[in-house]
């Protein structure tokens, strides 16, 4: 939960070809979006545009209908690099040179053993009359906020690893200091297994009751996010209690958080050892646990069983189980579970055979079929059939979720799902 | 390399509160940016908006300086599905009740065994006068074509499982079918190993000279495609010649494929078994390879051994050998392949072991650094340190990068790099 600012019309404008002609993916809109939602403002409008002549109108019109726009892009030392240009002429503001600023490029690329014009430094030094400059620890171009009658612009560099540390350290202490008229409270709840539609019809009335201001779902494949507003403190409470008691175990965080962040952290704070064995998921488990900083302490094992004969060998499934159910069943999945949690010596083991398609599938083991064991020391393995009709893709991340969902509920000693 | 159609403005319209407010990555414009591409155009302007009234003045805008709009998402049933009322709105046209369309959208509902009120599928049903409309084999919302004044707006549905087949199946056949005024060539080369600074050093020059009218760079970690458009065909041996004689074997691909496929594609083509053995990466390589569809017919074997003791019980890594020179080194890299070739009897193993960080780095050896081994059934292992300083995931995506392209170029007898 956080507090936050005003309620202001806020744009965004993303220019370079990069976005626009869809060679990379818009990961600022994501971004900045959820960072304004902490910050208690949402987008009214974003706009990517090429770097050309049209950005000076984008830019002016964007800028006299809002409060606050952020362009991003477009401050390097090359011909293509124009939004300062534009920028100074949407808002009539001559750019200046910047001595100091002029040093620090240099020894930014000095420091980075790379040669550059001398005109490409000074390009890159020039700055909007006025501007506060934003330090930039990740590249050479600097951010700046303008501020002109009441209205703001913000710049920022286009590569995210340059943005992202800049908003942070810059903008959103900046941006705290200076706005501050009306407050609200922010307070996000992350959901799994249930559709976004049914999360909808359970809560949304007794939301509106205790009189939240805005509700957002956001769901992805196997969870659902739910993000909240209201303006009184004590209000939280409730809204925490509501979600609680209406979800129970499929809430698994209060705070903007992934699934095997829970699970790793968990796994740490009660020194337990994960070991996974998949087949259909190919890697995407352990790759997932392996994402969150420190998963060594917790994950130690894993095996990518993709033929019957790794079955066999590694995890000393019977040869002969697999001839008469089939790899894709509850008794492979179990065995599997078994094997790995034996072989590793850890205390969970989390299995998965499936059929992810879109060849391989039959009648009786259609694509989409999916058997997920999990096994705990002292435990009998549990199975569960589960069916995701799907794109490959999609199937294997469905199948994750829900096996990473298992190895949370094992580890919090939560209620696991029905079989 | 396609044949495609004239040059014109065409904007994109975003609707829905999920791609504004950040809650989802907009995929429809890298996905219809790169289809245009295809089609021999590109867009002018992008804009996401949430669901509101705003949105007939942004539509009627869009409409009146551009030849093509595409305008996504806000065809469902309920209440901030506002899309065809605002096209409606902004372009004069009424909205007309299809008694068809609504026997399609309430079969499909009845074969989802979804139960959906009479007001609902009467609210999908309305259709703009006179539209073509586009079936939508994966939902309910079925799209549509407006030609008004030599002017065409396209509207799609917002999940991208409904759009993108949609989009192939019905609205490039009837672009194809319309427009054919200028034509153009187009071809992508993908390449690995080289940054897009010093691709464009290489070729930008020599293009020109070939007649090139349109080059675009997309880097992502570990590749760089180039996008080229031009209007000669017999200038397209001319410029795979070039990409050829300039990168060699860095590229990878003179089509729209992922490092992944052609490792996969080949090796089955051979008949050659792969197994992997991985550390840092912690499933990301076999991730990627079992992303392929087919994929089980060459990758037979992985293993993430995260922890030492991994290492040693399942790839027979020599215990002592990991104590005198650590995990991270040349000799357990080696080790770890020649330990999964011989375990899995696979024709290629890769192994990787390496510092993601944050933590666990040392002066000596520091986070990003990594060994990256490739051992062939009689052939010695050869291993490659690399150091890529980076955050967790990127760092994770650049190692899992090398790695498999080390496999394609064992796979296709290319030059190996240097170590």
């Amino acid at each position: 939960m956080s507090w936050i600012g005003s309620f202001m019309r806020v744009e965004l404008i993303n220019t370079g070809t990069e976005i626009i002609q869809g060679y990379r993916n818009n990961t600022h809109l994501p971004f900045l979006a959820r960072e304004l939602f902490f910050l208690g403002e949402k987008f009214t409008l974003q706009i990517a545009a090429a770097d050309s002549k049209d950005l000076v109108e984008i830019i002016r019109r964007s800028f006299y209908r809002s409060t606050l726009t952020i362009v991003t892009g477009g401050l390097g030392p090359t011909s293509d690099d124009v939004t300062k240009e534009a920028v100074s002429e949407a808002l009539g503001i001559p750019l200046i040179g910047n001595e100091e600023l002029s040093r620090k490029i240099r020894s930014f690329y000095d420091a980075a053993g790379i040669t550059v014009p001398d005109w490409a430094i000074q390009k890159q030094s020039l700055c909007l009359e006025n501007a506060l400059l934003l330090d930039n620890e990740h590249g050479s171009a600097c951010g700046s906020i303008i501020e002109k009658e009441g209205r703001f612009l913000i710049m920022l560099p286009g590569p995210p690893h340059e943005l992202e540390p800049m908003w942070k350290k810059h903008v959103v202490p900046w941006w705290r200091s200076r706005f501050d008229i009306k407050k609200a409270y922010r307070l996000i709840g992350k959901i799994v297994g249930i559709a976004e539609s049914l999360i909808q019809e359970k809560v949304e009335e007794k939301l509106k009751k205790i009189g939240v201001d805005e509700i957002g779902y956001c769901e992805s494949p196997g969870e659902v996010s739910i993000r909240l507003s209201f303006q009184e403190q004590e209000k939280a409470t409730k809204i925490m209690q509501l979600l609680t008691e209406t979800f129970g175990s499929d809430l698994y965080a209060l705070e903007d958080k992934e699934l095997e962040e829970v699970v790793i952290e968990n796994a740490v704070a009660k020194k337990l050892k994960i070991a996974t064995a998949e087949s259909c998921t190919g890697g995407l488990i352990s790759n997932r646990l392996t994402n969150v900083p420190g998963s060594s302490a917790a994950f130690i094992y894993g095996w990518v069983t993709y033929s019957n004969e790794a079955k066999v060998s590694q995890l000393k499934v019977n040869k002969s189980l697999i001839d008469s159910v089939g790899a894709v069943s509850k008794e492979v999945a179990e065995a599997m579970a078994q094997g790995a949690l034996e072989t590793s010596g850890a205390d969970i083991a989390l299995a998965v055979t499936g059929i992810a398609g879109p060849q391989g599938g039959s009648p009786e083991k259609p694509v989409g079929l999916v058997w997920i064991a999990i096994s705990r020391k002292g435990m009998v393995p549990v199975a569960y059939k589960r069916f995701f009709p799907s794109d490959r893709i999609t199937f294997k991340r469905l199948v994750s979720q829900f096996g990473i969902d298992l190895l949370r509920r094992i580890i919090l000693d939560k209620d696991l799902p029905k079989c």
